[in-house]
């Protein structure tokens, strides 16, 4: 579209305002920051031409909603999207500092340049160039997002509850995921859900000396690495008992699909940066990270980390475990067998306590929801090549609920590369992805307007007066 | 002595002084104060009496000597300690500053009040009380203080290897360790030699998110818990084969000893603050921590360690381990049953590595060595009643040193109290502990003044010009 051709210098200067706020939700020294984000934001979409702008408080970060809905025999759109960020520390590992955004050659490098302001930031200029240029939009559009992704989106289960009629829609869109590459789009159909847990074991009451005591107490940090290595059988399989028993068996169709598709297990190896696969056997990599669950220990720590040694017997040591589950697994059967495995396999000389961080359900996408078939053209138009679809080990809780409550599914749609160093350091925004991300998410609108039958458009507003701030 | 009780107010206000300085030798940003410490501590020598005092650099922390030569046909006793403290954190913890020492009821609070700078403080004091009063000594004294007992004593060995002649003695005798109360005195006869290792267990070349991986990749931290629960079998024994091939067997006689003179399993329990034992069952816990070896992880670190949760398989985890050495295992010979057995044990699917932090032998003191009648005597003298022969699990590698270099056993004469709180926070020191240390360490003079037959003295210098600061 001409208008944003002639429009990007504008698109990419008010990203780069967008990305300079240090709106990290972790960090409770940023809930002004990240409240003062969500304020811009809101501005920004009002200044797009959309309708109903509202800063939704929360009891941490507010929700940002807005709307346009003039198209009364058109599907209805719900675009999701989070501008909330990661830590970005260590901050000494960064080019140039996280909240001063700079721009280097075709990217963009700063915290949330890409996950998730950049690809959001697609979506609010689609409808700018659309309302600008058109005056209306070809479907009608509500706007949602959040400001607490990054660290679980613990508010918007009961937001999107609450407001489950103005929230009706005919299919929800993100973008917040990779394609394979620059020119190599591709539309995720599965997520894996997830289970985040904590799991403390305590010895002694206070740290002891292990000269006085090595040998005659048993040690929690060594207690609780006997209980992670019992997580797993020698073959990589989970040795909870019952953990598979709702495990989704996929017919051989679509797991030739898969194998056709890919990707394959050296290009997951090479991904990994790791010589040797591991795990279930009898699956490809691919079946393994997507349609197989997992258990990994995400971190652990317990005693003396200093330079040199220290003799100690640490009085506790913790482990952060996340679960990654499939269809038909959910969290909350999940957390029951591994708390009554941890309780069983605790040893009698230590005690041991669980603590539950998160908990999401895994998520499908029909992959012949004529939804799928907009967002195929639509990505067509906007990067001059068909999208791969293709399934994700990563979890998006918010799909699950999009579809569990609202009853639609989520287009992922994403923009991001697998270079844009997501939650790391140097995190950067291909521009060029930018300017087609705007014309891709310009076209879905288009092909969704298209759909037939058209889906009936709720009336209720989304205006929320007795939660607004 | 009258000299003493007159004078304790001195003494007192010179330790507050000695313990003012934050001579931490792990942190190199004290170097400067553990060097002012030392030559403080030259000072208070030379006022003392002694003579050759001398501060001697070494590539860290220097070593201060000086000595009194002046009864040719009477035994030499090598004094031993160090000026040197653990690091003071975490200082929030403090009651008062740890370097700001301060005297509540009986007791001095402050980092080395009682590790080792109260203890050595008693065998200063007795010099002096004796050389002020007498004019002489009833025995020849060398005085060894090193600065780096609480980093490894690692410039140790070479300086007594290197003066060895210069520092021969008939005994040597060191205040560095518990008591088992107030008013029970003990000796030390044995010490465990120790192994410190560090594990490294390396898998992808970076951190991979545990969504898009998790699975498919030989977790490092996992396969670190699964290599460490490995070390022990069920039953509490050490799994590495050959471990206990040269651990000594003790007759029944005395072990019956042991189990007479404790403490007992209920005692070590109520110590280590834990309900339930641990370990090789055939054996007490008295025994498991004294005659028996052990293998602790004294800490460990891999993955993310914030709040809240964070997915990721991280490229590395670290484990710091030590052993527990017994009669006659050799560490050497030891890191390399272990060393090859981490080799034997790690998955293919990640690579180790071991880092060897720390090596020493374990140490005996002969029961019928007349210096250890001595000491009894001197005990005896000093607080009221007879000592305890007593195992320690604990290391000092610096008894064995002097057993094999210079031929002489070492009497561990110690003013601790178990309660003291050496290593953590609000360290102290019983003051009435102070004073009737200076009235033992004076009687063990006097006692090993009368021991028969006299020892040569060797006359060579301890005035080591060439090495001198």
């Amino acid at each position: 579209m001409k208008f944003v051709g002639s429009h990007r210098g504008r698109f990419v200067s008010e990203l780069i305002e967008f990305v300079s706020f240090p709106s990290v939700s972790a960090l409770a020294s940023h809930a002004a920051d990240t409240r003062r984000c969500a304020g811009w934001l809101a501005e920004r979409l009002r200044a797009a031409g959309l309708e109903n702008v509202t800063v939704v408080s929360t009891p941490r970060h507010p929700i940002v909603v807005a709307d346009w809905r003039h198209a009364p025999d058109r599907p209805t759109v719900l675009i999701y999207g989070h501008y909330d960020v990661q830590p970005a520390d260590p901050e000494s590992e960064w080019r140039t500092p996280p909240f001063q955004p700079a721009v280097r050659g075709d990217d963009l490098f700063g915290r949330g340049a890409c996950d998730d302001k950049g690809q959001l930031w697609a979506h609010v200029k689609a409808l700018e160039a659309y309302l600008r240029t058109s005056r209306r939009l070809p479907v009608n559009v509500k706007c949602l997002f959040e400001g607490e992704e990054e660290i679980g989106s613990s508010n918007l289960p009961r937001f999107i509850a609450r407001h489950r009629r103005a929230l009706t829609a005919s299919v929800a869109v993100m973008s917040d995921t990779r394609m394979l590459g620059p020119d190599r789009p591709a539309l995720t159909i599965s997520l894996r859900g997830g289970l985040g847990l904590e799991l403390e074991v305590r010895g002694p009451r206070r740290d002891l000396h292990s000269g006085n005591f090595g040998g005659a107490v048993h040690n929690p940090l060594q207690a609780l690495c006997e209980m992670i290595s019992r997580f797993h059988d020698a073959g990589g399989r989970i040795a909870i008992p019952g953990f598979y028993d709702r495990v989704r068996r996929w017919p051989d169709e679509e797991r030739s699909r898969m194998a056709r598709t890919g990707p394959g297990d050296r290009e997951i190896l090479r991904d990994a940066q790791t010589r040797q696969p591991w795990g279930e056997a009898e699956f490809s990599l691919y079946e393994r990270t997507t349609i197989r669950p997992a258990l990994t220990v995400n971190g652990l720590t317990g005693g003396y980390q200093g330079p040199g040694g220290k003799a100690v017997i640490p009085a506790r040591a913790t482990a952060k475990i996340s679960l990654r589950l499939v269809p038909d697994q959910d969290p909350h059967e999940i957390e029951m067998l591994v708390r009554d495995w941890i309780r069983r396999h605790t040893p009698t000389t230590v005690e041991s306590e669980v603590r539950t961080v998160m908990r999401a359900q895994p998520a499908l996408v029909d992959r012949r929801h004529p939804a799928l078939r907009a967002a195929a053209l639509a990505y067509h138009r906007g990067f001059g090549t068909w999208p791969v679809l293709v399934r994700s080990g990563g979890t998006i809780p918010v799909v699950n609920m999009f579809q569990r409550w609202l009853r639609v599914p989520t287009v992922l749609m994403g923009f991001a590369l697998p270079d844009d160093r997501i939650h790391a350091p140097n995190e950067k925004f291909h521009l060029p992805n930018l300017y087609r991300g705007i014309a891709t998410c310009i076209e879905f609108m288009e092909q969704v307007g298209k759909m037939a039958p058209p889906v009936r458009c709720d009336a209720s507003d989304l205006h929320l007066s007795g939660a607004s701030s």
